[in-house]
């Protein structure tokens, strides 16, 4: 076991100054409504793309609605505003947990007071149909039908920026929303080091003309026998399968409503079962990140992950770091061959492990390769900041698309489908949520280097496929803390440090230059 | 198709006189918030006892009672109560829509304003609780475990009742709750009628000897192949397929979001292929009912079905007098050959009827006969009295079951999963919901009697499997008017007339008499 004496425990909540009670009681019960709405809110929001008719589009999202406009009564009271303010003021007084709610709260407080309760309601309702209207235009192949839709979104999420702050750029309020303290200034520095790293890896790996055989994992794969093979990924990745539902969808996502409840959409394709091997295991962090939050905070609003890019950190750290080390292929590679004996029989570990690391750019983000995947992210990342910036309409999205695709990755998009159709975050007005996963791998990479000078026994619990210490290890410094620390300080509290793209190239670096004896 | 001049329809909202603007206002924004709550209630209701890991059960009850307590200071404001009282002084003004709707929002205000929010809230997280272990207790046949939460739950909602109306009987507040205008003074004298009936009825056929055979459709069928089946049965009823979702629970049940969302919650035997068949025939009535309100009313109190019995009575309507009708059979055997070619090929339309109509006592209401169906319904209700009086305690039930199963059906009830174990109404609190099954039976077969009065070609119709007219005679005259008339005043807009159970007697007796050649 790592030392944790390091880290200082989430503190109980004790006995407050009875003079302030009439505050804090207007905060605990500002905290259960918006509990009870935020309950609804997710169950609904995973609904739409998984289960609901879409003859119900319309009628849930007139629901969620008029859930955020309560929300937005709740949190923009004056009540609740005088109590933050006084408690603010007595900030010393307050328990650790009680400061941070305070804190999570006002600032919520000032995004939503700024933005008026009926954009917010719009962008609700716009995204419940938005995202029902995608889904079906990305079967069709059809970017035409959706096309308005993203123009809308743009122009509605400038007006809700410029609401929020009207002296700053429209796309650095959202990069900010999604990840605090972000911005392109951040991103453009951020991404001029990736670029540095993985450009002249890919001209190194192209050059050097080998590759490895993705033969062993190709072939047609039964979807009931995969869906089995997807419960049993979760429960190897340590998923408590108690608190958890498996369901299906377009696009793969997570969603949390407490640590007793959290959800995977998955998608299955016959033709490719690593794809549904790496996005259970992404989806799974997502999951544990959530099941791993101290319990005490379920009906406030410290639960749940605190930030998009440190979410993407636990998720895509069980993708790449767990997932493929060439520790842990047999351990993946046993459950395959349990689902499909005849298929994977005489596949080695080593075959495998290299076979799931092959560097080869194509044109689907969640497909990539970790090499090539921050590329996917960055053109997303340039294509939105021309849409924020008015140089671009989402009528020139699909030619952008294939020019930058040929550019970056050398890739030919084929359509539209597999092209600027492929994910579902601009239908659901996620714009400037792209960023976070290239940030989170980063986040990941660092932690990683961190948990092995922590003692983390990394290689010899990976050949065991027992993940208990790593869990552990992220519980204690990560999951546990739910919002109640902002990501750099959670960075500075498990690292000692703050945040440092350095570990994410250097892994990068040496593990391709490995594979590929560069 | 019928003549459906005599009925009048659905009134347009007009405009109203302004100087009401400002009370109708305030009635439509409270429908709107009202409309979201019940939205995420009833989602969340359906998702307790089909989707979601036991372990969320807690916070799911919190949600849900907070939203209870949100609707209650919705419904209970000043502000509304002000508007209602106002609205209904001028009724006269108002279109018939805008009146119906201040009738029942102030019958849902004085029911409300009576009951503190505080007991509401408890029942809300007592049967969610309640519900979970009754799931698990059935499983593991122990009542023990269940045991304690009747005796809560009977507690509790007998203190909501004396707070409702003090001076009425508790039992009868909830009859009452579940169908407007009922107590225990009128399922008394109609279960003397229905008893008067099926009792001689009951005894002449088993003195006769004879039984048709039920050979034919026993066998082992596939579960997965039963999925399919009842997705087709849902079909060929006429449920709209398109504002549907079918899911899997312990005890079947239906629920509506929207004219557009409907829900079935279906469990399949493997050992019984009919029990699967009559219960998605009858899942599929309460669907239909719900798809068939008058879409306008969806954002409103006036959506969804009118009343307990009312509901059942569409539901037992399609599982009894079209379902196990002589000249439908023929339709409901195609489906099960075509999922089951091999075990009922050989099968005859006449076989399948007469196994379908057997009648036959044994211990589970939802395989019950139509004869002797509510006699488990009567055995429910005076059960129910027993603990609502006092007379009984939760640990005497079990003995009082096993007693009058014996009593009433001559049946020994083996153990408690299949006695007072097998149905999950009590633990989501709805004691006094029962005799609505056996009303609904008799508002069922006086609305069947009406509709060939009104020319609806019933005969050739089932013999054709083409339920369209039927169900259009019921949309008209049930279904589109949603909460906007109370169940008697539908029967008597239907009907011409007031409830009247001799259709109901005169339809088992003619049935049973012509089977069994008595």
């Amino acid at each position: 076991m790592p030392d944790t004496n390091a880290t200082e425990p989430v503190p109980e909540r004790g006995p407050l100054p009875s003079d302030l009670a009439p505050y804090l009681e207007t905060l605990r019960e500002v905290e259960r409504h918006l509990y009870a709405h935020r309950y609804a809110k997710k169950t609904l929001d995973v609904l739409g793309p998984t289960i609901d008719p879409a003859a119900v589009t319309a009628d849930r999202g007139e629901a969620l609605a008029v859930l955020e406009e309560e929300d937005h009564d709740l949190v923009c009271s004056p009540e609740l505003k005088g109590a933050l303010d006084h408690l603010s003021e007595h900030d010393a007084e307050l328990d650790e947990t009680t400061r941070a709610q305070v804190r999570v709260l006002r600032r919520t407080q000032e995004e939503m007071t700024l933005v008026p309760a009926a954009d917010q309601a719009e962008l609700t309702r716009l995204t419940c149909e938005a995202n029902d209207v995608w889904a079906r235009a990305k079967r069709a192949d059809d970017w035409a039908s959706f096309e308005p839709y993203v123009d809308r979104l743009v122009a509605l999420m400038r007006r809700m920026a410029h609401e929020r702050d009207p002296r700053r750029d429209a796309y650095d309020v959202w990069l900010d929303h999604f990840e605090q303290g972000t911005s392109r200034a951040f991103y453009d520095d951020f991404f001029a080091r990736v670029k540095d790293t993985v450009v002249p890896l890919l001209m190194d790996i192209r050059s050097k003309g080998y590759q490895p055989s993705r033969d062993c994992v190709e072939g047609r794969f039964d979807a009931a026998r995969q869906w089995q093979l997807a419960r049993d990924v979760a429960e190897l990745e340590g998923v408590n399968l108690d608190a958890w539902w498996l369901t299906e969808t377009e696009h793969p996502f997570s969603e949390a409503m407490t640590t007793n409840y959290a959800v995977t959409a998955a998608h299955v394709y016959e033709d490719d079962v690593t794809r549904n091997l790496y996005s259970m295991l992404h989806e799974g962090g997502h999951n544990s990140y959530e099941q791993g939050v101290d319990p005490s905070f379920n009906y406030t609003s410290l639960s749940g992950g605190t930030s998009a890019g440190m979410h993407e950190g636990q998720s895509r750290f069980f993708e790449n770091y767990v997932g493929r080390d060439r520790a842990f292929a047999p351990h993946l590679l046993e459950l395959l061959k349990r689902h499909f004996p005849g298929q994977m029989m005489r596949v080695t570990p080593q075959q495998f492990w290299l076979a799931t690391n092959r560097v080869e750019p194509q044109p689907i983000r969640t497909e990539a390769d970790e090499l090539t995947y921050p590329l996917h992210v960055i053109i997303r990342y340039e294509i939105e900041q021309l849409l924020f910036s008015g140089e671009a309409k989402a009528a020139d999205v699909p030619g952008l698309w294939k020019e930058r695709y040929k550019g970056y990755l050398g890739v030919r998009v084929p359509n539209d489908r597999d092209g600027a159709l492929q994910d579902s975050h601009w239908s659901t007005g996620y714009f400037g949520y792209f960023p976070t996963y290239a940030l989170g791998g980063a986040y990941g990479a660092q932690l990683k280097d961190q948990m092995l000078a922590d003692g983390v026994a990394w290689e010899d619990d990976l050949s065991r496929g027992d993940l208990t210490e790593v869990r552990e290890w992220l519980r204690q410094h990560i999951w546990r803390y739910g919002r109640s620390k902002d990501p750099d300080e959670l960075i500075r509290m498990a690292c000692h440090t703050g945040f440092d793209p350095s570990h994410y190239t250097r892994y990068l670096d040496e593990k391709y230059r490995g594979i590929y004896g560069l």
